[in-house]
């Protein structure tokens, strides 16, 4: 038996930072103040307030364009009786922002006078003293405070500072935040990626999060799940910085060193937060320096290093957090949640007949796309069991509203040529002016797709869906589920067979084959059109599906079922060209289908489904099919 | 008569920047592409799609920290019937992530297993094939798209990217923005300022505006006003960077000769924007290139800045406004604005008895405080004649909602002391965990602060009003105009007095000296306590106000009236006496006064006026009166 101790704590996070922040503010860390330039101050936090050292304007200036006069000399002036101002004695011109010169007391608007050959003025209205004339210190008095302390300082701070006269402020040091990426199998040689190993991510993620904040960021490269080496490379980091961050090794296997360290080394405050994802987490202090374990998949990462190590940033560098804006959506789906948990769910959003429709993404804690793909978080509280598909949820949101009202929401069936689309319907947003679009697609196969078509989730949904009694693709399935205020965009024709591994080493012919006693099949989920042809063409051949091994195993996309093949833990799969090409696998030609994109009638002619046909009907989509291979182009319609 | 044009257009601004970029599009200015490490991507805009090369993970990993297992090994286990599985040939331990070897499918996680003396385990339920094992390319398939071009690069896209097998990424090189300061009166050495110049301080907010843009700012020296020199830096500018701004000498006076050089470098698109401030601006293209000439004055230019050159250098770096959040908030006095042009006002912001209160802030272009104080911003349509006190106007926020909130909203008399207590709750509020407090302060005299302390538009009004039948002050004041739900904070006790130059050169002695006609005064306005002092103190004399010269010529703060003395435009003036100390004059007592806090009963004991109560009682705060001079402290109530 090894040396584990899978018992954590399940404290709540608010709890939890409360307590954490309040013990730091005791130990109060040495945060050290620098002289900078001002210029340079931009995002830095004044350690004392700036008072001005000199007036602005430090002279009476005039503030407008015109000519200064002594305004006792003009009082008799009027339409019916001008008076005439001689040049170098009554008055002289002058530029906005320049000094008003003894005996000059008013300024006259150049609109106002009227010049005359001899250079001499005529003026036909009184100047009152000190008019147009910008006092000495009507923006910045010296002695006043231009800034408080601990305030954030902005662009336009910056002006405001120099104009009084300080060119040098006083900041607090950036913080300095070290961050140690752990683990046997982890690394960051980049150029390739040795089997069983991981790629180091979060450390450049939290790098960026924390120069985002103002922070400084001091990583290493990974350490290995050694004892030892661990501890060195905490001390040295506690010794250099702030904040210690060590990424992964914070729960409760046999090579979980981080909370065992930092009670030898300092004090553990806590071990094991109630939110999910990011449970197994540490809080502690080594040398009076707050030092975090965050546990190591990237989306438990991310949420604790925004959650927790995030205020301790924030306080240390005395900021503030700025609030996401928030917004009510429509979850689609059920969102299932543990009474024992706060629980994190991240959603794509999208405005489809006026409603803000949330689709929940996959919540694995390993999954990094979640976090790229979101648009927003759905925090379900503790004791909550989550929420019923067609509730109405507070979402905070991470894309502007803006972006997600021009986004056209695509779910249904997969195909790499989404991403060819939505690359092209970005690229598009770029070069136009004021017309950003966005395409966001969800597949759950084509039946799913049909189905959140019809509750109004989707403005489009990418289906081929063989019609097993004629033999054609996809215009029956829209009559008969979506009815006459439904019409299908016509897509792509591409080409379905059977994947291999490169060889074809078990000599795999047709989907017959796919019941052989030495083949392991891997399949599509229900409702696909890809399990629809697969069952077709089973049938067609008799076969039982429950002689066929992996039969129950379902992947939710091509590329999925290419990787499990690629992979070795199947011998054969259905999917589309381009897949089996992407993954170097053989190719068993089974035929050409119809994908084509269903869609709502009253949504023709709307701005977003414009921006896509333009990107559908591009030479460049033509291109990008060519290159792709194992497709054609449909008559448009 | 000089060479002036005085016609600008007044195009409206929607137009004159869609015009611009509209140009700009077409002229397809010459964007680079560089390729850089993906871990300093952040904040930069992809020049491709980045589909990902490998696939993450690239090895059937573990989900869980357990034993893996031969799936069909475990089928009949039971509660019942426990299977034991031997160490190395039914099972090994494995981690989370590490890599499932053969011929194991499974994984049981290290909870459900008994561990038993021998080495083996015992396991009461059967593991199902591939159960906790997370496939090859669950997170990312190779060939799958990761991001999309013209995409805004974020710390979580950094570690999907590099999860993807992507270490190096092509971005857009970084927009170069060329900053030209102009004007012989315009300095940039800060040590000191001589009489007539003004320093460049707008050149440096927008590099610091440029950089949050994820622009570089490349910036010269000021140019003196010289036709060739201008020209020159111009033309230099234009070869380096993408963008180049020109600030000042864009209105139409005879040193302004921004408009003419772009209409002979190159193209003069338009000169002159129908919004107020920033007017006279000028948009162009040298060699392709956008040239914009900004106004001088830092309101002007810091609007132009943003309105104008922020569109133009996001549209080139292929980035997007972040919109503000907005809120509605009732103005709390009348805002005129003229139908010619689109107006914004800037204003503070407080929450007080639960609504949401505006005040604009002093509108000069020139008055770079107001930038530094806003709290929002109103924008008054052309076309309109502005806003009514008391209306509900839409407010674009600069400050977030909960730092609103939490401002002591202060309306009254103006006294250094103020600048102290802001500071103190600041840096009180640094200290303090999740107590951020603010003390706004706007000087509209003690009368105007116990009028809007009636109207509920302040917390606190600084007020010093001597009762004169009964020579005390404030009491009687708060019981005649604010009535019984009103109190006083006893504040402190300040020295009022003349000031003269150093030395007294005119010989001042009492307010009986203001009216010999050698001697020149600068008065407060009226409704301050100052001005109610000085009018008791010459009614005392039995003097009349028509026989002193500069009655009339009335200043806000104390600090103007002294930075009028000191610049001698007047000769003396009644201020407190460390307004006298800041300006080195000097000072003839008049006696001490009470400066208290007029407040409505309900607010105290709340948060705000106990972080309020703190400042005022803390030592520090007695440490900053004995340092300015003249204070004293009263009986706290």
């Amino acid at each position: 038996m090894m040396d584990r101790n899978i018992y954590l704590s399940n404290t709540d996070l608010e709890e939890a930072v409360g307590i954490y922040l309040e013990k730091m503010a005791r130990s109060s860390p040495d945060i050290g103040v620098e002289e900078i330039d001002t210029c340079d101050a931009a995002g830095r936090v004044t350690a004392r307030p700036i008072f001005a050292s000199i007036s602005s304007p430090n002279h009476n200036a005039a503030a407008m364009d015109g000519i200064m006069v002594i305004s006792a000399a003009t009082y008799m002036a009027t339409e019916a009786a001008p008076v005439i101002l001689r040049k170098g004695t009554d008055f002289a011109y002058i530029n906005t922002g320049h000094m008003i010169l003894e005996p000059y007391d008013a300024v006259i608007m150049i609109e106002d006078i009227v010049d005359l050959p001899d250079g001499s003025v005529r003026i036909q209205a009184p100047a009152s003293p000190w008019q147009h004339i910008r006092p000495i210190g009507e923006d910045i008095i010296a002695g006043e405070m231009i800034l408080p302390e601990n305030h954030l300082v902005r662009p336009m701070d910056i002006g405001a500072v120099l104009s009084g006269g300080r060119p040098k402020i006083h900041v607090y040091e950036k913080i300095r935040v070290g961050i140690i990426p752990t683990g046997n199998e982890i690394t960051d040689h980049y150029g390739s990626l040795d089997k069983g190993k991981i790629f180091d991510t979060n450390s450049w993620t939290f790098k960026a999060i924390v120069e985002q904040m103002g922070g400084m960021a001091v990583r290493t490269s990974p350490v290995p799940d050694d004892h030892g080496m661990l501890k060195t490379a905490i001390l040295d980091m506690v010794r250099d910085c702030h904040v210690v961050v060590i990424n992964a090794g914070s729960s409760a296997g046999s090579k979980d060193y981080t909370a065992g360290l930092i009670r030898d080394l300092g004090e553990l405050v806590l071990h094991g937060v109630a939110i999910k994802p990011g449970k197994p987490t540490v809080l502690g202090f080594i040398a009076g320096k707050p030092v975090v374990g965050v546990p190591g998949y990237p989306g438990s990462a991310y949420l604790v290093f925004e959650e927790i190590v995030g205020p301790v940033i924030r306080q240390l560098q005395h900021i503030k957090a700025e609030k996401a804006p928030m917004a009510e959506a429509v979850v689609s789906r059920r969102i299932v949640s543990s009474l024992k948990y706060r629980e994190y769910v991240r959603v794509t959003l999208g405005r489809v007949d006026g409603k803000l429709i949330a689709t929940p993404l996959a919540r694995g804690a390993g999954i990094t796309m979640s976090l790229v793909r979101a648009d927003g978080l759905i925090v379900i509280p503790m004791n909550s069991e989550g929420f019923e598909a067609g509730g109405i949820v507070p979402v905070e949101l991470e894309t502007d509203i803006e972006t997600i009202d021009n986004t056209l929401v695509s779910i249904g069936s997969h195909d790499i040529i989404m991403d060819v689309l939505a690359n092209l319907m970005a690229k598009n947003a770029g070069a136009a002016i004021g017309r950003p679009m966005r395409l966001s697609s969800a597949h759950v196969g084509s039946m799913g797709g049909i189905m959140a078509l019809k509750r109004g989730e989707a403005h489009i949904a990418p289906i081929h869906l063989l019609d097993e009694e004629t033999g054609e693709y996809n215009e029956s399935y829209v009559k008969k589920y979506l009815g006459d205020d439904f019409t299908l965009i016509k897509g792509v024709r591409r080409e379905q067979g059977i994947m291999t591994l490169k060889g074809n080493p078990k000599g795999i012919h047709s989907v017959a084959d796919f019941v052989r006693s030495d083949v392991i099949f891997v399949n599509r989920q229900k409702g696909s059109g890809t399990r629809i042809l697969t069952d077709h063409l089973l049938r067609m051949e008799g076969i039982e599906n429950n002689g066929i091994k992996g039969y129950d195993r379902e992947m939710t996309t091509h590329m999925a079922v290419a990787a499990a093949v690629e992979s070795g833990t199947a011998d054969a799969g259905v999917g589309v060209y381009s897949a089996a090409a992407a993954m170097d696998l053989d190719f068993i030609s089974i035929g050409f289908e119809a994908y084509d994109f269903a869609v709502a009638k009253k949504n023709l002619g709307t701005g977003l489904l414009n921006s896509f046909l333009e990107a559908l009907h591009s030479p460049e989509f033509r291109i990008a099919l060519d290159d792709l291979g194992g497709y054609g182009v449909q008559d448009s319609n």
